[in-house]
């Protein structure tokens, strides 16, 4: 079974980010992945000094350990001025290679402007920095204060459907490059 | 008098990216600017979470005081994971235009091996997305591990030189761009 | 007197970034800089090989010493497949250091769909490698098929705007960063 | 069987660009695929106009029905100016979704000077605009002038094994992503 971890890059209590996040998990899920969702507004994370331990932080390790056994990922950040969230940058600091290399990954990014690829971009170069993969179907949903309606759906069609595709792409691309059956 | 507010994005006990921060600071002082570095391994700052008001975080003010009061910025990064660090974004993010806009800024990269640009081409877009300028010329040190002499000097002269360079060109251009006299 | 040369990277008869650079250089004009627009419609370049010189192309040389004599750019290209053109980039290899360095530009893009920052940062970035200047103002004109009117105007006022800021920063960091009178 | 499109982006007689891909190719083939060698040098291309018929140039047919009809593919570019060359980048606008979408794409990059990883970061993220896969493993070759034997190996152990881990990844996920067999 492919096994999806997922993280979003932003501390606010009503994150537009997380909404993106468990809209693609559940949609991941529906394709009959398992999706893990690691929410940072809930571990407690250090900054990372650039060294390998943290004593005092356990959700360090929690943290690894979810995504090195994941096959996959999807990350999704809030584009804060024109690239990723430093929460998000400093949680893949945290982790290295070991946890990393070889994933498969899915970008979203959330901003309160128009859509744009800023974000996107770093995160996907900084993903193939560890040796990640990441799919080409990716994601911008921008003016995200009007993206979602009450009950957490996505308002426009078109962008519904680009979440469709991401989904259906993550969990068989995944499927390919990790060897696992459908 | 041009007034340089200095930051490096390392919270390392005995960080490469202060070592060039100073060097960098000393030789804009030497041409008669003033710096204040800000050292984020002193500072207790919080993760971004999006909004404005960091209750119990005084140094948040500190750090958005002294960049508002500047005319120019060093910023100095190591390269993680193929970007800038956590840390850095993250002081960066709590920020804002009323703080960075209109700055002059020159930017240092510090890697454990070859030079490479990444983490300089993303500062210098985050940089431009608040609208603050970034000088032409940038320093990635390479293998940094041993590009310093005991006594914190730069070992190759050429890139000796590429710190005066960096020097002249901001204080020169912080002058110009920012209306003050030489 | 600050002079500013522009340039376009579309070959399009009826081109929307040629449409861009004339209501950029109107602008610049208009606050008494003197603007000459070199059209790669009508010089005759080849594709660059890498070497210095390209005996029956004339209009290298009238590319290069159009640039080298100028204080400003004004680059405006078509955002093709998420970067510059390979046009506008062709244009800037058949020139080097001594044509380009110490430059002040200002970037334009030009878009079929939504506005996005791909083009503006490459060519930001590239810029930077030959030691121009890139002021903060920039702009991505998105939908350029209905951006424009019959007559030539920007039809959004806010898209108008920017090209009054963006004229006004490039006209006054000229001759702010080259020493230029006002 | 894997059939891959090798190009290069550099027009110079004896380019290093073209040694790089030819390399490549040997390892490719060695694993057992086709490659088929695209030399810009000998297709006579036009500049890109934004158009989709390019009459009188029969090789823009050719260069893209190749592409369409291969599974992968190897992009070789000289990083002229911090970027890709205007010659490969315009190779890839006369192309579009049609040709180049599903493929799976390894990039090498060519430099005078030390390595970096400018080039490859604009192609990976101009193949992601596509909708190509871009494998992981990336190849750049600093000081090219030295980096290649009289006959055409590799001098430097390391780097020759980058191109070897490079082809298989190449292969291999070719194979994957595009459900052929080994």
């Amino acid at each position: 079974m492919v096994k999806i971890v997922g993280i979003a890059g932003s501390l606010r209590d009503s994150s537009y980010s997380y909404q993106a996040l468990e809209l693609a998990a559940q949609r991941v899920e529906a394709l009959g992945a398992a999706v893990e969702i690691l929410d940072l507004r809930d571990l407690k994370l250090p900054f990372c000094d650039g060294g390998d331990d943290y004593p005092g932080y356990p959700d360090v390790d929690k943290l690894r350990e979810a995504v090195k056994g994941a096959d996959g990922l999807i990350l999704a950040t809030p584009e804060y001025h024109g690239s990723v969230s430093g929460v998000i940058k400093n949680a893949l600091d945290l982790m290295s290679f070991e946890h990393l290399s070889g994933k498969v990954a899915g970008v979203i990014s959330v901003l309160g402007g128009q859509p744009n690829s800023n974000a996107l971009n770093d995160m996907r170069l900084i993903l193939r920095w560890v040796h990640a993969w990441v799919i080409p179907e990716q994601i911008a949903v921008g003016q995200a204060w009007q993206a979602f309606s009450n009950d957490g759906k996505i308002q426009d069609p078109k962008l519904s459907e680009r979440f469709d595709r991401f989904a259906e792409s993550l969990v068989d691309s995944t499927r390919k490059l990790r060897g696992l059956s459908a």
